[in-house]
């Protein structure tokens, strides 16, 4: 992984976080969006106001991207929240874990002192074990507010860690 | 109470709704939404794309008002938010306590199954007893996410209930 470039999102960069988006979305076993989205939908919302959109990129080839933003607004507008999403075939090499560790100072330096995840689907292992080794700790189960394909309704857990 | 009429929000009651939200917002103890939005950033929100607004009328005055919207996308799309204020006015009525119950029920009309809240303040005492008696219980304790205006940072629960 030493190769491994974490830098903000281009706009160059669209086609390639499509392609790490759409088989995630697809699948549907992680993030609670549409699995229907076209790409113009997934980029809108992946590019949201508000949103700082960072890529993972591995020898030239764009292996991961990440969002950071706000939680809430107003009070509660110091807690960070991110969504991260690797390319399948680039799984088990540390892009996560990478992006994950950026994140965490991208928040730090845009002032954010904690960083919340409102959904971690609880059958996704990998994501709760990840998370946990990068410190964030179960504050929350929510019961069955995942409709898993294959599982069913199954439940996610909030993350949070303060930075 | 007996006079209380819920009834979704039509355009004519944009006045009487921002007299409910102002001082919610300007209180800042509540919501974790910016204390200083105007009349028209507060109505924007309140009337957002995906949100379901009612109001709650006592003899001819809007007392109250809520929203319930789909808490996720996707997945989660199953699981109902809401937002609920009362006219300072009108406090200790019953009014919160009627919106929760008729927002229940408009949620399991639309389809939604569960009913989730993520950000109740911990201090504000009055809306964890009014949901707990109401049936929601707490899922998850949100360390320091709310910076109260009084008390500096607090927690905040995540609150659920099926319907």
């Amino acid at each position: 992984m030493t190769d491994l470039a974490l830098r903000p999102a281009a706009p160059a960069d669209h086609a390639a976080i499509w392609s790490i988006l759409q088989p995630v979305l697809r699948a549907g076993e992680a993030f609670a969006l549409p699995r229907d989205w076209s790409r113009e939908q997934a980029l809108a919302y992946w590019f949201s106001p508000g949103h700082h959109v960072f890529v993972a990129e591995d020898a030239g080839m764009l292996r991961g991207s990440y969002y950071i933003r706000a939680n809430q607004l107003g009070a509660g507008d110091h807690v960070a929240n991110g969504a991260y999403a690797t390319h399948p075939e680039a799984r088990g090499r540390g892009i996560a874990r990478a992006m994950g560790l950026h994140s965490f100072e991208t928040a730090r330096a845009r002032g954010f002192t904690a960083m919340q995840f409102n959904l971690v689907v609880a059958t996704n292992t990998h994501a709760v074990a990840l998370w946990t080794s990068l410190g964030l700790r179960e504050v929350g189960r929510l019961p069955g507010v995942f409709r898993h394909p294959a599982h069913g309704p199954v439940d996610a857990l909030v993350m949070h860690r303060s930075l």
